[in-house]
């Protein structure tokens, strides 16, 4: 039997999903996980321990595997480079990986390609901050490592040269900063999409992201009183970024929508992604089906929405250590509600799991999700 | 954390539709499987290998879990009620499940119930199988061995005294034989129902269900052209047969439509089935899910279909060991196509996967199933 081996290099909410949508291909699923009860390796078949920044480690790993893909965007991209050298397919590859890895390249990238993106520049010190600041047009000013951050970490608004100074263990440590204007956005959005080694691409409905705390809170899909010309705009955006990247697998393209109606690359991710997750219960093929798909080479499937709204509220650790029983009420309460729990342990602000919504009525849409999220975390009680 | 484990009996496909289903509710799932290659061990996190007819090992199986259940109906009915009498949940329980088991305690009570069934009774040898031929008005009649048949195993449509001593065997072995009068049905409708311990039960749309050889082949969700009334009919005629014999999980309830508008049952299940595989992709709440729910005693999950018609499609094994090389085709044809394969060798005639389509054309439905499932077979090369 030919069906492949995938395997996928982190043992994350994102890899659990993923495996969750290859039982129906039938392919053979193997995860690296850090440990034997992070959220995938609870649920898969072939698990394999270990360190994804060890190179013996991840070529041990591979070996048994037909293609390496990413439930995160930490493995070195020298070990990915060694890999591939071995003859190992890797997808996506490190050149296209780097860009999602290191904001800075991201950054020189998009700008080379004419991508409409934030005012910035890598800045050295505080004193190099506040110059930024003048050149924008003042503070606040946006303060990011170059790499290693998610949800909202590695990344500070300063409000003053003093403020800069505060964050100044990244320069002290000489790691790259890059500064940012503050865009003054009416909202965030995510133009989505997949690509395949052959080309092939499907965009996903452009949709509305909400962050609380610099951590996504809810999705809507489609985004709601976006003009179809912008629409289309983003996602041929996103199509383009692939394509000159050469992304293989599901990226995802944050954006910043512009009071003036501009369109500004906010981040890249090259893995399925939060704002992806709707389209499990939503669209006619999941980001997770499709990343599988792609990374395999094969035919992407249909990326078109099942119900007029769908929308996706995560579920964050709150005061409560114990989620389940919190099913009884959301469960009776809506009977069309779909949940989605990672395993994982509780702790304040963790992301553990996400529930999804669909129907006609958006404000409805909105409120069943948000009431489930909320009693789940424990924030209401009935 | 109370996430309660789940003890799935039985390591076949619908085992491992149960643990996809359980990944997104976060339950931890538990399989005794005959051996580590099964359908379902290959993509479960928790397996333990052992023989369901062996008393001890049911018995450490089940010390881990918080509730059993199955993907079949061979676990010995005393060995059932020796776990009950432990204190451990079986559901659904030894005194339903005798009603899946045995044809002959079925017919008994659902006779007693007044529930229409085909004309039938125990006969003891071929003179017997003709005594009860004439009592119905002649040959062909149908006989089946008690216990123990499934996809069309253990039935035969004989139609003389002679054929009814070729099947011997079962008579010689003296095992139970019950005969029945072989329904002039115009065609097989399926009433699947989910029902709680606390009496709580949804109802899935009637659905159509075509055979080819005593195996399932195509379903069609809903009925076509089947009259509102008679649905109702059929959906009440379960919901019944649920509630009157205790059933908790997913019931399917085989029944054939008769020329004249009569419904008569034919056959139960008490697990999920395979003419409740299209809710999936096609209703808001799968039978998987549900059955999950149900035996954790959760409130249960939207029943409603989300397209106008889906089709499933079974994929048997043919010519052609290797099925991967057939997605291609597949694939590119119908980006639609929800593929669902077991991870089990192909041999001819087994079931080793499905497809399901949906749409509001149902023409086109069915050929997209079709074609899809003939390709996947090596039935038809493009």
């Amino acid at each position: 039997m030919t069906f492949p081996v995938v395997g996928m290099v982190g043992g994350g909410q994102l890899a659990r999903m993923t495996h969750e949508a290859g039982i129906p291909l039938g392919i053979r699923f193997r995860l690296l996980s850090d440990t034997p009860q992070d959220s995938a390796a609870l649920v898969a078949g072939d698990v394999v321990v270990g360190d994804h920044r060890d190179l013996a480690t991840l070529r041990a790993f591979a070996r048994g595997c037909d293609v390496i893909t990413f439930d995160h965007e930490h493995v070195p991209t020298e070990h990915l480079r060694a890999l591939e050298a071995e003859g190992i397919p890797v997808r996506p590859g490190p050149d296209a990986l780097v860009h999602a890895q290191d904001k800075g390249v991201m950054r020189a990238r998009l700008g080379a390609l004419g991508i409409p993106c934030p005012r910035h520049r890598i800045v050295r010190d505080p004193a190099d901050v506040a110059r930024f600041a003048a050149e924008v047009g003042g503070f606040p000013v946006v303060l990011k490592t170059t790499r290693g951050g998610y949800d909202g970490k590695g990344v500070w608004v300063v409000r003053s040269a003093a403020e800069a100074a505060d964050v100044a263990a990244p320069f002290l440590a000489g790691v790259p900063v890059l500064a940012e204007e503050k865009v003054d956005f009416v909202r965030e959005l995510a133009a989505n999409v997949v690509r395949s080694p052959h080309g092939q691409a499907v965009a996903y409905p452009v949709v509305e992201s909400r962050q609380v705390d610099g951590v996504c809170d809810t999705v809507i899909a489609p985004a709601p009183d976006l003009p179809a010309a912008r629409a289309t705009h983003a996602q041929e955006l996103a199509l383009r970024v692939a394509g000159e990247l050469g992304v293989v697998g599901h990226l995802a393209v944050e954006l910043f929508e512009a009071a003036d109606g501009r369109i500004l690359v906010n981040e890249l991710a090259m893995r399925p992604h939060n704002s992806g997750h709707w389209t499990q219960d939503g669209a006619a093929t999941s980001q997770f089906a499709n990343h599988l798909r792609a990374v395999l080479d094969l035919p992407l499937g249909d990326p078109r929405p099942r119900a007029p709204w769908t929308v996706m509220a995560n579920v964050l650790g709150g005061d409560f250590p114990d989620m389940y029983p919190a099913y009884l009420h959301c469960m009776a309460r809506d009977p069309g509600l779909k949940i989605h729990m990672y395993g994982k342990d509780v702790k304040p602000g963790r992301k553990v799991g996400h529930v999804t919504t669909y129907g006609d009525d958006l404000p409805d849409v909105i409120e069943r999700a948000r009431h489930a999220a909320d009693y789940l975390r424990g924030t209401i009680d009935e």
